[in-house]
């Protein structure tokens, strides 16, 4: 492609557009559009597969604006492009539940691919769509029929770059040999502070060689044709990841240019004007976009039509040609679930198993039914026992990046074909939760593994011993977060995960636990609903024993105990916090028996029971960090025993 | 140092002692051990000045064992070099309360610098310490006197570098030119899925290289003199920090040597027997210490009792030549503060200030008294008020690295002399969590600077406003998490931060908040009380309101329309949770009137306020993700504002 005077007038639309927008409601960010609106349009004028009409549509490049503060920028180009955004939305730019919000929001806006803003997700984000690209066309493909052959591109600026995650994402995308992700660095050597030399002297070409990336250079961000050429020489690279990085000028022709106070501080009137005049723009008047300019954009946007109609042809070539492989091939996009899938014989379990021995018997069982259903562990797979067996070339090897793993596990889950999971201890959820985060924000069905998830897993201690992390993730709106009690619940929750297509951690044990084979029928009801009875007892009962987790076997021992005192007791499991909060009024007030003394047991913090059961409950947990030791010790010194729970009861009792 | 069969008879004891340890546990990693021996050794043998008499001794060398699974070495060279644990302690490894936890706790077990498990914190911890020891250096030394003048040494695995945080703190390492920071990497090519070729092809050497650090290679692990030269070479480099990557074998002479299951899983009796044979070790006895290997141990302990001498004679002389300096020493190693430093005049704060700039306020003030006090933000210093503006070189510019900040901030503050904050936007503690959580658990008197501490942040937006963040913070044991109200509250709210030396987590507000003047007394007594009443009605009040932070000024405005229709309430500010828990059963029990009418209000989950103001207590918080728009506009779709707490506190009155 050769780019003329119209393009450059398309380049200078986005960025008038841009810092209009930013100026209008007085907030944002106008430097990087002004920068990086070269780049921006030369991927999407010279390379992007895209279809603004089926913004879903399979086998679409992917392009992700890892820097999402530029978000101005990806909505002028969606606007111009035809993807529903209206020029009253874009003058709506940060307001009140507008398409338009401050950072690009994926599932509120069309063509946003991801949300972005906390920086370095969206470039980690970008290495699990190129991942599950290659998964894809691995499984799919056949020397004759390219069915899943499409590249992601990431834009990014320094911050991403300096973020740990995008390191750790770099360097799998390099070790995995990603050759169809084309990452293009905005590279000012300006960030909030200053000049990045404030803080940081890396030799970016060094350290991506070093990863394992084709490094390309551009010296001037502002030419079309050197960029240009820069891409096509990074498609060309079929086994290393590409970065190019692009030489630019934050915050380009305005009177600020090339200062950190243009990253985020709207230009003023005037400044905007002296900008438009610096670019020799046609018109003052704000959101203004040449004649000239719009068709140029509308023309571009035609072109992936033709594409779209090819692919259409090519699927069904494949179909008539390979039957079985197109069947597969509709199994996984459309991520069809057997019936029958959960519901193996009474003989499944069979012993007494750690939930996450359960949880590697289940993953394999849903392994066997559903090709699209990959993952893996951040190192830990001997011992969050997620390998596939069968199939062991399905276990992804995310290597000692948990925050990486859980970026790409998002980035996988928001490019579809796939029912991705990653795995790690529960306790370092902690170093994924900005990824966790966001994958709530979405809505996507990224799956989350922790095992060793309490006190439980005793010898390596308090810094791995997690006490906190099962209610902090319960606090993230909008996640579902699964602790099953024992290998039938690891079984059903494992089915909410993979039924119910939504960001879903789920907890097990390191320890092993009874089976509670003979509630089997309650607890796949149950499950559902989050909370349940699993046991009544057959006297007239004088407490409610509630807990999740392993805690809950710990109750039918207290249980046990309190029945020699002639105390019976209730016992119910509580799974999931948020799907019980989902039941109806009814379930919900008919559960929890009103006047009955109620005590909640969990190896965790004990906020948040209280909010949950109501105010008369009283709770047993664990406040402090735990202690290194054999796992009876540990509960022991924490207070977390048959014991404790009975003498505990006893006092609510009387 | 010439190294001899001794030498290796005292690697042979810290591979023996390691395994037995691990052996009698029955839990625990021995690959790590027997593969690094030789380099822990060469580095205490050799060049690390440490006084086991006087372990925190200031001017000692540091010695971090990142890869805190190897544990069991680090005891065994404690135990042999005096520091206080015996044998028996070694025998109690992993086992209930003992001196030697599954990894190593530091605060618990004298010699152990910082508390290690959670991979790559150690070895930014070390870049921590190596940038405290550059910047007491700068302040206190002079051409004459090298006062402050040490080494720090880390041993890390693969695990260690391929941690996020590893590399962000390696970048800030050597873009600040950390000549004194000395990295051994134990490079045996395993991780616990196998060879690390399954996730990891990194050239390290251009890696490091890329990030201004020398790197140097030693190929036989263990051979002592091949790795002392490199250490010597290392210590001479004085500008770039240094990698050793040092070539072992995970396992050494044991029958899994290099393997992935020597890891973690302890030898069974008859490996460690052959492990021994192998090592012509001269007992099958466990816990055997060859009587040479105990003197040559002791010989070497002895030498830095000549060091620390040579420094306290040193310190006499510099007193005399420079007695205002030596002032200044005292005050910085000391961490004196002026007993009236939080007591400026009325007029310090004459205007409505949003908290960030009260606290950027608050920050000059402290800088002015406390020589030692210093910090920055991971790039957003404009924003989060943080800049040290007499002295501009005080401020720390840590990039856009929050995880590596906070990991480094934990090194600052295990190092001692210095005072140091990280500062970010509330919505980035998620990217530092790991290490608040380490901070807690070793209460090193950490500061964290959150500011845009709600929705109240207005049009970034959902991903860019902390709903969760706050009480996720409240949940980590230990952490102390204040949020003002006010400026005043922010003055001493800083207070409680700096003199109570714990482990902080300070949340500022972005917007303008009014100034509570009048109040001043009552806050200054109040908020060391975490909670207390700011506001007791003239008349009878017939509800509570209660609040954090930035909301408690809408209680007021609230209270006001609560008022015209008769109702009065008191305002009860809530600046810390974990400071209320820990007052007396008297203040707790005569805060919140019994039998009135409650209503808390936070602009966050509101999960947490029942377990601490009590069962009776309604609560107003954000239970959603928030929204991009200016601030009023998202406070009132979030429910958020004086109407909506007017009209639900009328509603629990009647």
């Amino acid at each position: 492609m050769k780019f003329d005077a119209t393009d450059n007038l398309c380049v200078n639309t986005l960025r008038t557009l841009s810092i209009d927008m930013v100026g209008q409601a007085d907030s944002g960010h106008p430097g990087l559009p002004l920068g990086a609106s070269p780049m921006a349009y030369a991927v999407w004028a010279g390379h992007l597969k895209f279809v603004p009409s089926d913004p879903e549509w399979f086998d679409r490049d992917r392009f992700v604006l890892s820097a999402g503060h530029g978000s101005a920028m990806l909505y002028s180009m969606l606007h111009l492009y035809g993807y529903g955004l209206t020029m009253e939305d874009l003058k709506k730019f940060r307001q009140l539940d507008s398409l338009t919000p401050g950072h690009p929001e994926h599932g509120h806006t069309k063509g946003v691919e991801t949300t972005t803003g906390p920086l370095g997700q969206g470039f980690a984000n970008a290495v699990g769509m190129a991942l599950a690209e290659q998964l894809l066309a691995k499984k799919l493909n056949t020397p004759d029929f390219s069915l899943v052959d499409h590249f992601t591109y990431v834009l990014c600026g320094d911050g991403d770059l300096m973020e740990g995650v995008s390191y750790e994402a770099a360097s799998l995308a390099g070790h995995l040999k990603l050759g169809k992700l084309i990452c293009l660095f905005d590279s000012n050597n300006i960030t909030i502070e200053g000049s990045t030399g404030l803080a940081f002297n890396e030799d970016m070409k060094k350290r991506f060689q070093s990863q394992d990336w084709q490094v390309l250079e551009v010296e001037d961000g502002n030419n079309l044709d050197e960029i240009n050429a820069a891409i096509r020489k990074a498609k060309r690279e079929t086994e290393q990841p590409s970065m190019i990085i692009v030489k630019t000028h934050i915050g380009f022709a305005s009177p600020k240019q090339d200062s950190s106070c243009v990253h985020g501080e709207p230009l003023k009137p005037a400044e905007i004007l002296a900008t438009k005049k610096a670019l020799n723009w046609p018109s003052e008047e704000p959101f203004f976009v040449p004649e000239a300019a719009r068709a140029r954009f509308a023309e571009q946007a035609a072109y992936g039509e033709k594409d779209r109609k090819r692919w259409l042809k090519l699927w069904k070539k494949y179909a008539e040609a390979m039957p079985e492989k197109a069947e597969l091939a509709k199994a996984m996009l459309g991520r069809e679930i057997p019936e029958q899938l959960f519901d193996p014989p009474t003989t499944f379990f069979d012993k007494p198993v750690a939930t996450r021995e359960a949880s590697g018997k289940v993953i394999n069982l849903i392994a066997d039914a559903l090709p699209g259903f990959t993952g893996g562990s951040a190192d830990l797979g001997p011992s969050n026992k997620t390998d596939f067996l069968k199939e062991p070339e399905r276990t992804l090897h995310f290597g000692i990046r948990e925050h990486g793993m859980a970026s790409i596990v998002n980035g996988l889950a928001l490019h579809g074909g796939l029912i991705p999971f990653g795995a790690t201890f529960l306790i370092f959820s902690d170093y994924m939760r900005p990824a966790i985060r966001l994958a709530a924000l979405m809505r996507t069905p990224s799956i989350f593994v922790f095992t060793h998830d309490s006190i439980g897993l005793g010898e390596d201690g308090p810094t791995h011993q997690p006490v906190e992390q099962l209610m902090s993730l319960r606090l993230i709106p909008g996640l579902l977060v699964l602790r099953p009690a024992d290998a039938w619940e690891t079984l059903y929750a494992w089915e909410a995960a993979v039924r119910l297509k939504r960001p879903v951690c789920l907890a097990f044990t390191r320890q092993k636990l009874p089976l509670m084979t003979q509630y089997r029928e309650k607890i796949a009801a149950g499950l559902k609903r989050g909370a349940y009875l699993l046991r009544g007892p057959s006297t007239v009962p004088s407490i409610e024993l509630i807990a999740s987790g392993s805690e809950v076997s710990t109750l039918f021992e207290a249980a046990a105990l309190l029945e020699k005192d002639g105390i019976a007791a209730r016992i119910i499991s509580v799974p999931s916090f948020e799907l019980f909060r989902e039941q109806d009024k009814a379930y919900k007030e008919s559960l929890f028996l009103p006047n009955l003394p109620k005590l909640a047991v969990e190896a965790g913090r004990s906020i948040g029971w209280t909010d949950l059961v109501g105010a008369e409950v009283e709770v047993l947990g664990v406040e402090t960090f735990g202690k290194s030791a054999p796992t009876a010790k540990v509960y022991e010194a924490m207070g977390i025993t048959a014991e404790a729970i009975a003498a505990k009861a006893k006092k609510i009792v009387r």
